[in-house]
């Protein structure tokens, strides 16, 4: 059975010991999506200035997150991550904004918390961006997608749609 | 219309200048999920020493990360929060882990960045404490339930369902 | 004779007290320049994406910078600013681009430091997109234009010319 | 033609991709300066224990600084920088107090960007703790001096003089 | 009977809720002693540069600290301290350093965190400076000296004497 | 003569240039206490939640505040630590929580300092989490007690009783 490595025997919390783990390469794939009115959506797709700000920001934003995981996330090991790109997705008829980040390392321990973080930040600060004009935004769907190198292997999530869910702004309950 | 007030006539990004308003009373809650696999959820659940460290590192988190919301989201205005608390609501039906963050402020601007990066970082690290176990969690459906105080005015969710979104671990594909 | 006010007696380093002083409007105007190979400021400013990324990022590495004063100059009191914007000002003939940060504040000391830390982060921030082109690029001539509010009252610096320094890049000598 | 390599194909900002590149030894030197009103510049030498502690704050400002590079330069990978150096070399006759930085690494990445935010940062320091006495002074010539280690291989600044610039202060405009 | 106000009616961690307090005039003194081998004592007050170093560099990372009190300790509120001064009390005798930092705020709590950080901050800054020459150095008796204003008014600590503890680096057994 | 090896020649701070040393394996142990009344103590023990609480939140800032040495120790190296643990051990005759902390890493330079920040962290955190009920708490007897791995070899301190000391809270003065 496999182990909640951050606790110890006590269930007591701990940084995981990955001390004597070997430094290989390491990459990880996030996802997550901002759910909108389509009003925002189309304000913010507009061509022109503002969707090159609003997705900017929310891009350096992502990036910087990345660099911050080890200060927000207590039980994550401070790294050196060598390479973060962050993607935006429009997705027109569902007036979502998917968001993907890649993160890779040479290093000791995977960098799945530090592309979740950037999607994270980066789904957060298109909803800081924007919630003067929409404040039911829903960030969903934040997951991984996929993972490689270290000693367990490589994860790629299979192809269920985590965009069908978080119905909630589509339903017009809202 | 509303406009991007993070945004200036141009469309460049800016820090919303907020020096004249008026310091109130602001409050602000917002909820998110961390849907997982029953496995996850029966251990984390399970009594015990586990069940406090898992929820109780997350809980610092959320609190310790409303605290970093200016540094991370580039817009956000930096401020003395006075008031921050994290509940966690584990639905067992859905192996899903509701996470609640009221924040709360005497000053000029809202704090529904903070309760959401609360809620955000409480839930990202239930899944950094998890994920050696499960790498398929899902965190959804983010979002201001309801935000007091300021020239806004009051704003309350209506009840739809968030939670009956994100079908992606419970449907079985993953 | 105007005192080292974060000297004292003896000396020694403190931070001011500033307890007592009354919590007014303060602003302050700082402004600096990046001098390039007019190579790359043609590339910067070729119209389309370029333009909009390097310039985009320095805006909000500037803004961000602007927020973290207090944990980079050592004597700063950490503030709750309330406005932070940047503007850029290239001056085609010189291939300079010109900086200029304007923060405010409702509070009990000076937002100097943090309008000059805004300037300065953009810069280098301008610096770091484009080192990779141009090493020799320099940045120069950071000074306060303007500060309002404070017992120190009004200080608007005259109109001498701080651009006509820095002759280093146009002199082709580097 | 040599490429902005922190923009991708698009003109859209990434950390540039360094997880392939060699380990070396990297070394950077960056110098700058801050120019002051001759009372400033007198005092500041004036022997004593001042001397000690407005440059002794700086010294510590600008180390300290270099740590933080990442957290303010967006696009900077996180470094683990191995030694850092500061000099102050005061030029009496400009009233001018000259910063350079020396920082090393064995890694990745270039740490010109770490040299940089020192000098600044020392510089800004410098500016903070005299402003109460002279609101005038101008940092300015901040440049890369020379850099060693990496692909791009070696990097030293002709002869110059940076100095030369900024006659703002000199001109007795301001 | 007084109540952990950090933990809520079922033991759960939480910001305690300072949102109504009013704000006054807050004060806090901390005091703390780092113990060293005669020979290090004697190095660091042989008059001399070398004196100024260790303190001066020692006192700034106390200052620097006291700012960072909300980022250290999860519960702590974050505030705009208005004052910190930091004073070292060489006590020959017993070759000890004692540290006293004095803090201030206008605000809604007290100071009493950021007052022992900065104790802290500086005494460990001591340790590291000089760790090269002796290991056995011992930070002790950390406490809160004096604490004015609040609702919880007035705390004097009584005079025993803190410095009698901590025998153990005269004691000759290390 | 060992040397201060954070000042150059000339007594002034630096980084200590650790470039050209060899990663190895280094771990670090460091101890101190937290002294407390009676009643504090039985209800920090008293089993139940509230133990959990004070205890796991002070463990999480102890984990967190290893990761921050370089931002509050100034001459500190940015580290990669790969493992921190942090064990408390009540002492119910002396009404005392005595915590340790153990950090390795692979690398260039110890970790004393991590260990130290880990240990005083923890503490400062439990006396924030119970200062309520009791303000006379004292911090004591941090110290190192064992490093190993780099050139200056395995130090293990001797059995000397570091706990005798602070008789400050038992003396029944304060």
């Amino acid at each position: 059975m496999k182990e909640f490595t951050h606790l110890d025997e006590k269930g007591k919390a701990r940084m995981v010991d990955v001390t004597e783990k070997e430094a290989t390469l390491r990459e990880a794939t996030a996802r997550g999506a901002v759910i909108m009115s389509p009003e925002v959506f189309q304000r913010i797709m507009a061509g022109g200035i503002e969707k090159g700000d609003v997705l900017g920001v929310a891009r350096v934003a992502g990036i910087m997150g990345a660099k911050q995981t080890a200060e927000l996330i207590p039980m994550c090991h401070p790294l050196n991550i060598t390479s973060v790109e962050i993607t935006f997705n429009p997705i027109e008829g569902k007036h979502t904004i998917e968001i993907e980040a890649r993160v890779k390392l040479q290093g000791k321990t995977g960098v799945e918390m530090e592309a979740l973080v950037a999607v994270t930040t980066a789904a957060l600060t298109i909803y800081d961006m924007c919630k003067a004009v929409d404040r039911t935004m829903v960030i969903s769907d934040i997951h991984l997608v996929e993972k490689k190198g270290g000693k367990s292997g490589h994860f790629l999530r299979s192809k269920s749609s985590p965009r069908k869910s978080t119905e909630l702004h589509r339903s017009g309950k809202v």
